[in-house]
């Protein structure tokens, strides 16, 4: 499987890979453990600091990983693993360690102990920011501490999930710049 | 401008049209005001009840129709319409009516106040469910109550924000459901 080359990216513009709503694949360890799952469920909340709303089930073995070490890392996968997607997001890494199921390798992280997944074309690495709607919901807010982009394609081909084992693969781009007020950008 | 032939469509399905990530219109009322936005940042929260979590950022007109109302309409529009959703974007209903200079269709919801625009796909009629995040991050948790879709396309062309004036429309379906467990999908 291809090794997106990456290189540091402005935590302040990750908006522009997760605001067009790409499946994900989150990462996360604990004393020792380590585990991935597909996540959907998803928003940007800030610019800066760089927030990202989302939820993680506690049906998921990653609940406790990252409700313990307080951290994650957000990759985001391209077309290329789609298949590998689904099947990390329908097993349990209670009972398989995913990075050696699916073949994937993990890069240590600069700010936090869940490692960079290497074959997704993105890895933010993300800290606690808030748990006051997690007992309720399930929903964490991450601040992105450090991201990692691929410099090539420009415009990755993500997967965004449509329900009912159906996905959307991004398309085409739209450039409508001239209509938008420079501030709005 | 198209408009939409619709039925109504279950509430627990509404994450088959906002998970891919499209950025939708808010319509809203409040006393004899009305008005639209154009919102990016969104994520679902729950199936049963539909919840769906949104930053309405204070500086919008929009939010003090939103907050005095408790109730929104999110409709998701096509490609089709995808300038109009820079311009509304780009102006202030502190100055114009939106529906009137964009000529959208403002049609009487079911549940809420809140009009649903007829040339969207579809029409999400919502009431707040939760606001406790909404003074710290203009975060704003709302259940969908009643919604309206499309019958054809099945897939509809919606548009994703990339930031910096670019759109993603979205591309081709992907049938992964064989790589599911049927519980999973």
């Amino acid at each position: 499987m291809k090794i997106y080359k990456k290189r540091d990216f402005p935590v302040s513009d990750v908006r522009r890979l997760l605001e067009p709503g790409p499946v994900v694949l989150v990462s996360s360890a604990f004393k020792g453990e380590r585990n991935i799952m597909t996540m959907g469920w998803h928003t940007m909340m800030e610019f800066t600091p760089a927030l990202v709303g989302c939820i993680i089930a506690e049906s998921n073995h990653s609940y406790e990983l990252v409700r313990r070490s307080r951290q994650c890392v957000i990759n985001v996968p391209t077309v290329e693993l789609a298949r590998q997607v689904v099947q990390i997001g329908n097993c349990s890494g209670a009972r398989v360690d995913k990075f050696a199921k699916f073949k994937l390798t993990a890069l240590v992280a600069d700010e936090v102990g869940a490692p960079l997944i290497a074959q997704c074309y993105a890895n933010f690495e993300c800290k606690l920011a808030d748990r006051r709607l997690r007992d309720k919901y399930n929903f964490f807010i991450f601040e992105v501490v450090k991201a990692h982009a691929a410099v090539a394609p420009k415009y990755p081909k993500t997967i965004h999930y449509r329900g009912d084992g159906m996905f959307m693969v991004a398309g085409r781009s739209l450039n409508l710049r001239r209509y938008f007020r420079p501030e709005m950008l």
